[in-house]
């Protein structure tokens, strides 16, 4: 009895090994390559229409389904490994980090607690992260998808920090007074679906007026929680942003922590664009006053480059983040010895089941080591310098926000100024070099100016590049005149 | 100028091939020979001490990265990629999934959203999800990160439906009415921590009894439901689980369906467990009536053994997800072409940056075929009755909970009838189960009976692994006598 049984392993693993192999070798020509070739392009239908066939209900080789695969998923990807894409904000991957993805799933564990290697690995990334912020070595943190959720985490912690009552038994219909939360009018929107979710709602979020370099306004920010005070309000949690996304704008840490100890607050920073600054030696300066936050998000998949996803949280009190998330059923008992002893992970946050995240993180650390990383950031910064001295030099362009940090906002003028025109000018522009498949800029809008965002967030770009990108972009422009 | 500057991609792509082609090696020489090895095994202080050090400064060879993983990271692993584990609830992964992530790390794009033949992927194995759960073209669907993920995402589309008030604005203080949650005192406590973050707090949630087969009591549920109308408090929404986690216990689907459509409340299903037993064609009538519900989550890193990370959240009415979720900084509008045309998929949960879960699943199904899936399901529930059957024949063992699916409550007792005796027997039986490296069971208590808890959801158990295992408990049992 029992060989008559099947499993998912296959039948002859020498087919499995060739194949394997070949995807290495294919993967290692598309990333040895990548400059030679577009950034992105437009799928044609007959791809389009490969990812529309129902579920698949009978077998099929491995090899024949990897062959579709590579005829249509790698020509037509994102582009954010490519060296002249700077478009939203988001790391460029590393092969380092698909080989960690890949060991990771082979070794198979499960996250959410253990006592096994992984869980090991899973806590020495988040102390390494520690030490790097300069927090104490007794704070507590977690690996999540991304910056949404290590925000998410942190303003649940400040939240039941700040309660007035047992908010997790009694829920906000309990609390003695309503929360606010304040973060400057340049928060990323995650911090608005965070409370969304957390049922405080957006209207518990104060956007607090910025100043002409898009930091929060200080005095604003007083008087904010002062007049929410004397309304009966109870003023929470300070959001700060070391690094906003729309521009790369510091809010003054140090001023935001002195007014959270005076007032009791809770003093949070998301940290996702500018945190790993700590590791920057010419720019490290920027982000003085991380240190003092009670929690800080950070979000590894962006400046140190992790394959999708891996974000972090850390928080100073260890045991508000425990009580915040600690919860076991019957069937999840800690136990002294054996497979379940030691630290439970998923006390930390949401998610019970847990990826190893921290491996890919792990092993880049290692090979390239943490002043590497701050080197890249850097070097990142000086190319947004370079940018922006090319766009200032250049009368048909116009600078449309100070270069603060790594990411450029500029528009084609050419003495237009109708803003309507320039809009659509700058729009046809983005979309055309995204076509042109030579660089991917994006766009937003600052202070009802629209414009192209370069947010140079890349360890592939060479000045050249941006070079080469600004010639794309005053080439149609001239075009569309 | 230019190439003055440095990348994370390595000096020599030689060395690099040459290296991930021995992981490859490696990792089919570990899971071939899965079978051979322990299950589990304590980590000695020479691994421990060596995840201990400090963040690496400089740079390292990533072979010698490797080496040190090679030794310290595999021995000590989970093990639920071991034929004999059957701990807590989880799958055992496979080859394919793992080069699943590989590929995906080595593409690189953000599904967060973006015209990309990996959001193609994304979307298509939603729509797979939906089509195999008999859920309508039409309805929307998104993948995270797991069970605990999926299932708040559908509390949270639930509550904005039944809000009474633009609760997005207003939060919860905004509302009417407080809102009320149900499911059985069987239910997974990630519903509990949901409803926590979301800000209703534990008490929102009502615990219905269960019955001998722990599933709901469908007149309590209606009793429950009419007490809360009576004192003004709205029921929102009923949590039918499709597989519970202590005995894979299935509630009435059709019965709480009814009573949803009539109360005009939100049907939610936990499929966690046992969503894919749709594809099962031996079991699929077990989830009857899950077609019906307004929203199912479902966790392919469970009984479709998806490497870590993978759930799936489905909801009827896609306007609701989007509706729940929507939302665009000035940094992210979508455009008719170019690179972020099409539907955003950060619209569909809390995530902004997102990962290529999907490829892994993808892949594994094309391979294996959703009917191969189905049989293994069907198997794994014939190893739960062919181990309840060796259990009930022996009378040194006791059955603690019917086995309704893949799910096996059974403890040692041998005569005993002294219940913290028979706890610390049990206990001390699991423990060194698990140390002896030869199966990894849990435990869990059942109406105040300790018990082990075999829970079979692993493609390469065979039934003579439940022999060896069920002979290691008899004789620990009669050791610790
Ligand atoms: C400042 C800031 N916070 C949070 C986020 C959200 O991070 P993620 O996309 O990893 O969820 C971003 C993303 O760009 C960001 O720029
Ligand atoms: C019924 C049920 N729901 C939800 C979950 C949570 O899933 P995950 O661990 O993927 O977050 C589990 C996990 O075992 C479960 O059994």
């Amino acid at each position: 009895m029992g060989n008559f049984e099947e499993s998912l392993d296959p039948e002859d693993w020498t087919l499995s090994r060739n194949l394997a192999h070949q995807m290495v070798d294919d993967a290692i020509g598309h990333l040895s390559q990548v400059r030679d070739r577009h950034v992105w392009q437009e799928m044609p239908d007959t791809v389009r229409n490969f990812f529309k066939s129902p579920a698949p209900m009978t077998s099929q080789p491995l090899d024949a389904v990897y062959a579709d695969l590579r005829e249509n998923l790698f020509p037509y990807s994102m582009g954010n490994i490519h060296p002249r894409f700077w478009g939203w904000y988001m790391g460029s991957s590393n092969f380092t980090g698909a080989l960690g993805d890949f060991i990771a799933a082979v070794d198979g564990s499960n996250l959410g607690g253990g006592n096994t290697a992984a869980a090991m690995i899973d806590n020495q990334v988040v102390d390494w992260f520690k030490e790097l912020m300069g927090f104490p070595e007794d704070a507590s943190g977690t690996l999540t998808s991304g910056g949404s959720m290590a925000n998410m985490v942190a303003l649940n912690v400040a939240r039941n920090a700040l309660a007035g009552v047992d908010v997790r038994a009694e829920g906000i219909l309990g609390m003695p007074q309503p929360l606010r939360f304040y973060a400057s009018d340049q928060v990323h929107s995650c911090h608005q679906k965070a409370l969304e979710t957390m049922g405080h709602g957006a209207k518990s979020l104060t956007a607090v007026a910025s100043d002409d370099h898009n930091r929060m306004r200080i005095p604003a920010l007083e008087n904010a929680i002062a007049a929410d005070r004397a309304n009966g309000i109870k003023p929470a949690c300070v959001i700060a942003t070391a690094g906003t996304t729309n521009t790369g704008a510091m809010d003054d840490l140090t001023a935001v922590g002195e007014i959270c100890r005076r007032e009791g607050m809770w003093f949070h920073v998301d940290g996702c664009i500018g945190a790993f600054l700590r590791l920057a030696s010419a720019n490290k300066h920027l982000v003085d006053g991380i240190e003092l936050a009670d929690s800080i998000a950070l979000d590894p998949h962006k400046w140190l480059h992790t394959p999708f996803e891996a974000g972090c949280v850390l928080v100073r009190d260890a045991k508000r983040q425990f009580d915040t998330f600690e919860m076991h059923g019957d069937y999840l008992q800690i136990q002294e010895r054996g497979l379940i002893a030691g630290k439970f992970l998923a006390d930390y946050s949401f998610e019970l089941s847990r990826g190893f995240k921290a491996l890919k993180i792990w092993m880049s650390l290692k090979e390239n080591g943490v002043e590497k990383f701050g080197r890249l950031i850097d070097q990142n910064i000086e190319q947004a310098r370079y940018l922006q001295q090319l766009v200032s030099a250049d009368q048909r362009l116009e600078l449309v926000a100070p270069v603060d940090l790594n990411i450029v906002c500029f528009r084609y003028t050419n003495g237009i100024v109708d803003e309507d025109r320039l809009r659509e000018i700058n729009t046809e522009i983005m979309l055309r070099v995204q076509e042109s498949g030579i660089a991917v800029p994006s766009d937003t809008t600052l202070d009802g100016k629209h414009c192209l965002r370069v947010a140079i967030n890349n360890h592939r770009t060479q000045r050249q590049d941006l070079e080469l990108f600004l010639d794309t972009v005053l080439q149609i422009g001239a075009d569309l005149e």
